[in-house]
């Protein structure tokens, strides 16, 4: 059936239906997942089950079928920003990471720090241990014994990190250590230990990108520029987090490297792709850890874990040393226990690339000033079928309280919206994330594809698919969702949502081997997540509660391009309002007391 | 063979060898053009033919088993301008078109208007018809009466114009003729006769982009907005002017319309795709007309027919309501038989988009101020191997010639550059445009596929073989090609060539009824044309000469982004500086004449 779309800007709005349904596809794992994996890359059959699949799920019709009135966008083109965030403090970007952190940590609230290990039963923040270093009540050595300890033990159960170097990470922390002996420490950040994804360079390990062979093709000399932004601040990077192979997948899934465990529940999932990395800081190893974000793989895994987990505006971050480099919709960014230490460590590895710069032309990045209230209320934008439509009436509901207390405590105002085209948006993000990792990996891969994980061997069979022509559609969706998004932006500071449509999903034990596809899942999980990738949003996820099952809720606030400070500052009042004492850290050892 | 490319930054310039390729494919006309059409779409034989064109011309090579590590450059990134141009005029976008072609006048050195119709054996300028038309020594109706003829006369031997009504162009005429009886024009255009390239919308004519049915599912109601412009001053529209299919090729073949014939000499192409455009100009019959480029399509038939065409920076124009709204690599521009006269169409039309005003941030458009001799002495960039890897001695020794005098008279420096993958670079253009094009055509072409050239069948064919994968590959050799350029232009100026690799290409007989594939022709064609489309650089092309058997040469300028004026000012150099009255306009009829 052909279809004409109108142009965006005579959509009417107000008249838009709900019309995200479901993705089409069968759960497969054992036997179904290895018969499914080979038939759908043999050479005929193959081409009629993607034919099939790209019927079901529309992709044709969306793609192949519809004239598109609009010319492509291919990255996210912001309008400049009309006014000032409010309340702000300015980082220069440009200058040293140092003193950016430094401006970041006036920006916090006060804090009494902790003086003995988890005494108040809370995750232990950055400036929790940056007072315990300064005041003599442990060095980073002694921290370093824990975590490598902590790291080893949960290993069998929980592989929380793909490359690990005890022997590096104590001559890390040994000279963190000596700085903080000889006075000196670098930043507020010095003997802070961080995971780095197994996507972002972080020398001297490799990045596999959670596959076996990545480096081989791909060897690693140096550290990616956020890395390095953070070492220079005194970061102790502890190793390579484990992560959904090639970021193909939002469960955090990986038979080749184990599969993490959710600290709220081993039988459980993490969320991914940056599964690792939400798992040690909500396991209470570090404090923080660097995920990257193509399509929710930074907010699904925080949201699911119990975490915060920031996505930046698109172009925000330098990706150069870290494999999204090429990619038109991620990002990388922080991972951590507490929106305070999101912003510290984001604070130390934001800027643009050279090219972006060029591009895109970023605005100065700011962060929110807490210790004033300017820039509340805010207007806050609520789809509610979109927000309802989530697996388990918890979500919700919890979810729908912290916008009532958010209208009660801070007079924000609830602005009922609609967005047309969800559908299209899924597609977008699939296409376009796809597309562009698969032209990384073509030269090379041909080879190695029976060394790839099943599920990515038929994510990768569908993404190969699809031709240029399908690519320059997809980027025209995203020229019309942009439109649709920019004007939704004139009536709302922030579109809220749950930050997943799902809390954290089982893992069949059939799936642990050889893995598994449930699309069903995956659809629930990125349920919210991909708008932020496609249009280049900023986008935060903070925990607010727990389903009937003790799992996790996480609220996502998506904001205007580069208006980071206008969402951190609604997250930080969010924390402050949910009684983070409630949250809790699965503890594995106590800082404050050598080895 | 797999690939590994070094990064860009790391490519030593020095010591580049020259790669441009011949393309491989058969020439192809009558019943072997036909059966080649043919089995190239059918379901199996199809994909082992295109499959062997892929890697003969190495497509495969380049963009599915190389390593390229640059990202992908979807649209040309220019840096910001170093410095701003010497001795030039800026012109309000935002203002009147009359404004800046009133502005663009100013910049105009002194001419001695035509009193007798081609007195001097030479092309009327646009400012002979408005002295004419200010004197009293025609009118827009009388001259009007002559372009109806002359059009109709020359129909059966070379079909202009596709779309063309006589009553529409007297009405035009009537109000401008009244216009002037009343002592007000619009501006110095008014009454000026322009023919508009059938992929820009010139309402009430419809846009058949040189197919027989595009209007049928895109129904034109108003004008492109660069038509607009000029409408504002007064031009008066004549017709659509013949093209090559849906600017898929560079002789201007039509089957379906006729193929227009080149003015020098009625057995050759006039080049293309804006073939009717150059024809109509170079025969005398309009002033100015406009094309568009998206790898050569105005430079090239403008110089194959001897006159001047520009090509603009991407972004500079804007293509709402053309065929060419989507594309990355398409610019709309003037084709005039004077420096002079583009630059007055130029100030008219120009303007950017709004989302290329926000993506791009073009800076102020500005034309060289001719009076002044400021912007002297340039340093032009010459490839001696490219230069001279032409069909024809004749080509590149006149073009020679023009740069020494031009180093005499002006004191420009020739500075000998080299630059890499060339072969990229029109691989790169290819399948951006191809793939583009294509995207517009998806949704509705498939049952009108039959109605195509033939040609353009096996074009499509190629280009639906590119996979969303092919089409990122590209983009990354765009900054590969873009890093490599500003590198050059940090040492020169202007990068010259010829304009073509060959002179006007002799129409085979059997190629008029069905059409022709000849891709070495096209290859000379556009040998040197398509850098200015990847990396979206403004170009111009002047004429210099004839060959041996008396057909025009030109010389193509190529300067920085947004450097419209650099170029103008060389072409303006170059038109003083060979003897202007040496060209051959074909004179239809006298102006100052009543029919």
């Amino acid at each position: 059936m052909k279809m004409v779309m109108v142009p965006a800007s005579e959509v009417q709005l107000t008249e838009v239906k709900y019309d995200l349904g479901e993705i089409q596809a069968p759960r497969l794992t054992g036997l179904s997942l290895k018969l499914f994996a080979t038939l759908i890359n043999a050479p005929l059959v193959g081409s009629f089950i993607i034919a099939y699949l790209r019927q079901q799920n529309k992709m044709d019709q969306m793609l192949r079928n519809t004239v598109i009135p609009e010319p492509p966008m291919f990255k996210p083109e912001f309008p400049p920003p009309q006014e000032q965030e409010a309340g702000v403090v300015h980082l220069e970007e440009d200058g040293k990471p140092q003193d950016r952190v430094e401006a970041a940590s006036r920006c916090l609230p006060h804090h009494h720090p902790a003086t003995t290990w988890n005494s108040e039963f809370r995750y232990w923040k950055i400036r929790d241990y940056a007072y315990a270093y300064r005041s003599g009540l442990t060095t980073p050595s002694m921290v370093a014994e824990h975590v490598i300890s902590a790291v080893e033990e949960c290993k069998p159960r929980t592989p929380l990190l793909i490359s690990f170097n005890p022997e590096e990470v104590r001559k890390q922390a040994a000279a963190s250590t000596q700085r903080f002996e000889e006075g000196n420490p670098l930043s507020i950040l010095d003997g802070i230990f961080m995971a780095v994804k197994d996507d972002i360079d972080c020398y001297p390990h490799q990045s596999k990108g959670g596959t076996t062979w990545l480096h081989d093709i791909r060897p690693v000399t140096k550290d990616g520029v956020a890395v390095s932004r953070l070492r220079s601040c005194g970061v102790i990077f502890v190793g390579k987090a484990n992560m959904h192979e090639l970021g193909m997948g939002d469960t955090g899934m990986n038979p080749h490297h184990g599969t993490p465990r959710n600290p709220h529940d081993p039988q459980r999932y993490t969320g991914g792709s940056s599964s690792g990395s939400a798992a040690i800081v909500a396991s209470g190893i570090c404090p923080a850890a660097l995920g990257s974000d193509a399509g929710g793989s930074i907010r699904i895994p925080a949201s699911i874990c119990g975490v915060v987990g920031l996505k930046t505006t698109y172009g925000r971050t330098d990706t150069t040393g870290t494999l999204c480099g090429p990619g038109t919709v991620e990002v990388i960014g922080p991972i951590a226990s507490s929106v305070d230490d999101v912003m510290l460590i984001y604070a130390a590895m934001l800027g643009s690339s050279p090219a972006d710069k060029i591009s895109l032309r970023p605005p100065i990045p700011c962060l929110p000033d807490l210790s004033s209230n300017v820039g509340f209320p805010m207007r806050l934008g609520k789809y509610t079928q979109w927000f309802d439509d989530v697996s388990s009436p918890d979500i919700s509901s919890i979810c729908g309280q912290v916008l009532t207390s958010l209208s009660e405590m801070h007079g924000c105002e609830i602005v009922e919206i609609t967005i047309p085209e969800l559908q299209q948006m899924r597609l977008a993000q699939v296409v376009s994330y796809g597309c562009e990792l698969l032209c990384s990996l073509v030269p090379q891969f041909q080879k190695r594809f029976q060394k790839l994980a099943l599920d990515s061997r038929i994510n990768l069979a569908v993404c190969q698919s699809f031709t240029a022509s399908d690519y320059v559609a997809a980027q025209r969706l995203r020229r019309r969702l942009m439109y649709y998004h920019m004007e939704i932006f004139k009536k709302v500071d922030i579109i809220v949502t749950p930050s997943t449509g799902m809390t954290a999903p089982t893992i069949h034990p059939s799936a642990l081997d050889c893995g598994e596809s449930d699309l069903e899942v995956t659809g629930n999980l990125m349920k919210f997540a991909v708008t932020a990738n496609v249009l280049g949003f900023p986008a935060i996820s903070v925990p607010v509660g727990y389903d009937k099952q003790g799992l996790p809720i996480g609220l996502q606030l998506m904001g205007r391009p580069w208006c980071e400070a206008t969402i951190l500052r609604l997250a930080a009042a969010i924390e402050q309002q949910w009684n983070e004492p409630k949250r809790k850290p699965v503890i594995y050892f106590d800082v404050t007391k050598g080895k």
